[in-house]
């Protein structure tokens, strides 16, 4: 078997006719309101939402059904045109812009965004791809219900997106990733066909779980176009803390210890160095730290249970209490009414921000097994230390998955300029550091645009062909997504 | 793309020379004690669990290294033999013996069983995929930690097959199916490649999710070796309750109570109809109804949590003088000690034995949503009564999973041959009506070669082609474990 795989992005030409006729064709499929070719109106869709990548793309299309989609992919298939599927855009690694080195179409999903039912028996809501998700979380509110997936960009980005990134976020301790969320998938193949994979079951051994496939694949395989996702009892009692805690181990053996004290109920398991929240502090003035003073580390821990008549607060209370007589939490302030507990959250949502505002910042979104985390932290501190003189490193997120934001503020005696040009070499150190942990450095984000060499560089052969294989298997011609996930192009298959 | 699918069992012929040169290479690369040719001692490699799917081998292999799995594929590879991996071959569904048809070298896991790894705070335990279930989960008790697969065969089935097959069992209501309890994956590859995907990560979107295409292909795509098992925190406090109810509808909405009261904390939510227990009763005289009397449905639900200091005896308690109050319950026990609780787990564990020792039986194992499950067992009941005249009909399982064994014991005055002769007749009764609903004519056994034409008679052109291409991608000659999941070879995939 030799694959030639044109999965990249091609210098391929189409006469001009040709590509006219197309585009044409594409126009009428979805209709006048359908369509843009206004360089104003697509500059948010060719634009990634850091404003760092940046491609072309002649026109943008707004399918308001799924066999629209179809046609879309049929007619790009036949004129040799490549295509970018779109939902908010809000990747943060450039998974949803086209490259402009080829003709890629846009197909945003956007107007696909009806709620096609929700079952509160069955415990699952149908719906099209690009439903945002506040409003699938409102909707599961609405029929007293919890969609657990929770973003920062929950108010833009679109299901579809979040399910073609496996999106993590502040509830994957508890719930998972969104790939833990989704019973069934609509989805518009590279050949154009519909596969309907809208199940609602719990179990199904019916042969290989194909859905599987699409999701985290970013685009790359086939378009999205429906779920079938699973809601959950929602929660009528939370608990949110801030904590002290004297060493990272130390909030490992916390995390440890509220997850045997509440049969699993913690939420949300969130590592806030003082270097950070000190940003926080300056750059937000309306933030306050509930503690008496920052120490080097803090954690945010929330619990909830749908359990009305089990007060968490109480819960918590007596799980800090305990944790305080073993030495692991040295303040530790448990919310006393929500305005509090968002107060709580707002600092730990502040972290990013405060970080790039304080000066230009470069920032892995990294993962390595939870008991590597205090090794790993010392350790690729020390070596970022080594490397760049005066680097301020602030290093937050998702501890109770393993999943840790690691970023590098600029030296305040060097040049925005000179920082940023050093940014491959940085991101070097961490990428090394958290592979020798047997980690990923891809955590939540998925690999888009910024991180599509990453397979080819830091996964093995054996890897790097099984999906090289996979995307030649669904998309031969390297029509879907190109140039994202894989690098392809760059080897070939033998056998 | 024209893909001619050798996927299925050829009846191409080997040179006897040939043949006698592999069998000996294959012989050298596990040594002395890890192969057999003698017929006494591959009788029940070569025979399902069940009695009723026979195949022959001309050599049993027993590797002790994943080295030696990859030496051995490139050996078959090389001479054009196939390949049958085998677990406990505990299937159900004939997933791991032999067709017979051509030359199927058996490699059962057994001899690898070794626990490679425990890690306490990443909750990780780290596997052959030759252990034994029970072997993992005393492990795990070892560690104070919980690995919450749960099967009937637990003593002899090996987590290779429980991945290989996506098992579900009796806790997947609260812990998810074999898929969701596995973070990383080695397999032995068809091209004798192994690939390393042991991570033990809980965030990673560094390309496409592979392990997920190998869980669940039973062994179709490549060899399981090795896995990263979840752990959980171990239940310290379980009650369990056998319930009558006044309708599988009443059953639904107590389930959704549950759901509700415990925060999730449902362990087990299983259906057991009057018509059944009466047989365990029957034919086991050593179980005692806990129940004044038998109802036409009733329910087993079982609570746990890690937290000792909550009572799951009082919550259980609590939810169902509620449930009582509501018209959910019209009586209810909950078990006062270990003891009393393994009776009422002795109840629904000897639905299926006591069907099938009352006459032969024919049993579906189907999954519908969860909200169809009243109107699923009132249509089909009524169905399968109008073709099979005096046929009892005894339907139970994970309700709380939508998971229904269907099964129809036969009628006192037809003869056992007359029966089962209609055997194809009333799976296409259960299987027609378990579509209608959305449903899986699988739900947590795999297909095996019971069920190799179920993907093909049941699911789109679609959905079959999807298959057919991965299994032509990963397993181009159709070597590894040939007749099961798909019966390949009957279409061709064209474009």
């Amino acid at each position: 078997m030799t694959l030639d795989m044109k999965a990249g992005v091609s210098g391929e030409q189409i006469r001009p006719d040709r590509l006219a006729e197309a585009l044409e064709r594409l126009k009428e499929t979805v209709g006048p309101s359908g369509w843009s070719t206004h360089p104003g109106l697509l500059e948010p869709h060719v634009v990634d939402w850091t404003g760092v990548m940046r491609g072309s793309s002649p026109l943008l299309l707004k399918p308001a059904r799924t066999e629209e989609v179809a046609t879309i992919v049929s007619i790009c298939r036949e004129y040799g045109l490549k295509i970018v599927p779109q939902g908010g855009n809000t990747s943060l690694v450039g998974g949803a812009v086209p490259s402009g080195k080829g003709v890629e179409i846009l197909v945003n999903l956007a107007r696909m965004n009806k709620v096609r039912a929700v079952d509160t028996i069955n415990d699952t809501m149908t719906v099209d791809a690009g439903c945002l998700l506040a409003s699938i979380q409102a909707e599961a509110e609405k029929n007293e219900r919890l969609f657990p997936l929770r973003l920062a960009s929950e108010g833009n980005c679109q299901i579809g997106g979040n399910l073609a990134s496996n999106a993590g976020g502040s509830n994957v301790l508890r719930y998972g990733n969104t790939r833990d969320l989704v019973l069934g998938l609509e989805v518009v193949l590279a050949d154009g066909r519909i596969w309907n994979g809208m199940r609602g079951l719990r179990k199904d051994n019916m042969g290989y779980d194909l859905k599987q496939l699409f999701i985290g694949s970013e685009g790359t395989l086939g378009i999205i176009t429906g779920a079938v996702l699973k809601l959950f009892a929602r929660p009528a009692s939370v608990a949110t803390a801030v904590c002290a805690v004297p060493s990272v181990k130390a909030a490992l053996d916390l995390l440890a210890l509220c997850k045997q004290r509440t049969g699993g109920q913690v939420t949300a398991f969130e590592l806030m160095p003082g270097t950070g929240l000190e940003l926080v502090l300056k750059h937000f003035p309306a933030c306050r730290l509930p503690l008496e003073r920052l120490c080097e580390w803090q954690v945010l821990i929330e619990f909830s249970s749908s359990d009305e008549t089990a007060s968490q607060q109480e819960r918590m209370t007596a799980v800090l209490a305990e944790a305080y007589e073993a030495g692991l939490v040295s303040d530790a302030v448990v919310s006393a009414s929500l305005s509090q507990s968002r107060s709580f959250w707002a600092l730990r949502e502040g972290l990013a921000e405060a970080d790039m505002m304080e000066g230009p910042t470069i920032q892995g979104d990294i993962a390595v097994p939870i008991s590597s985390i205090p090794d790993f932290l010392e350790i690729c501190s020390a070596a970022i230390s080594q490397a760049v003189k005066g680097a301020r490193i602030i290093a937050f997120g998702h501890l109770g998955d393993g999943n840790i934001h690691f970023g590098i503020i600029q030296p305040a005696d060097v040049l925005p300029k000179d920082f940023l040009a050093r940014s491959d070499e940085i991101h070097g150190i961490i990428n090394h550091n958290t592979l020798r942990f047997g980690g990923t450095v891809s955590a939540e984000h998925g690999l888009g645009t910024l991180k599509a060499g990453a397979v080819l560089k830091y996964r093995g052969e054996v890897e790097q062909d099984l999906m090289l294989a996979i995307k030649h298997s669904l998309d031969p011609s390297g029509m879907m997504n190109p140039g994202k996930v894989l690098e392809a192009g760059r080897r070939q298959l033998q056998e």
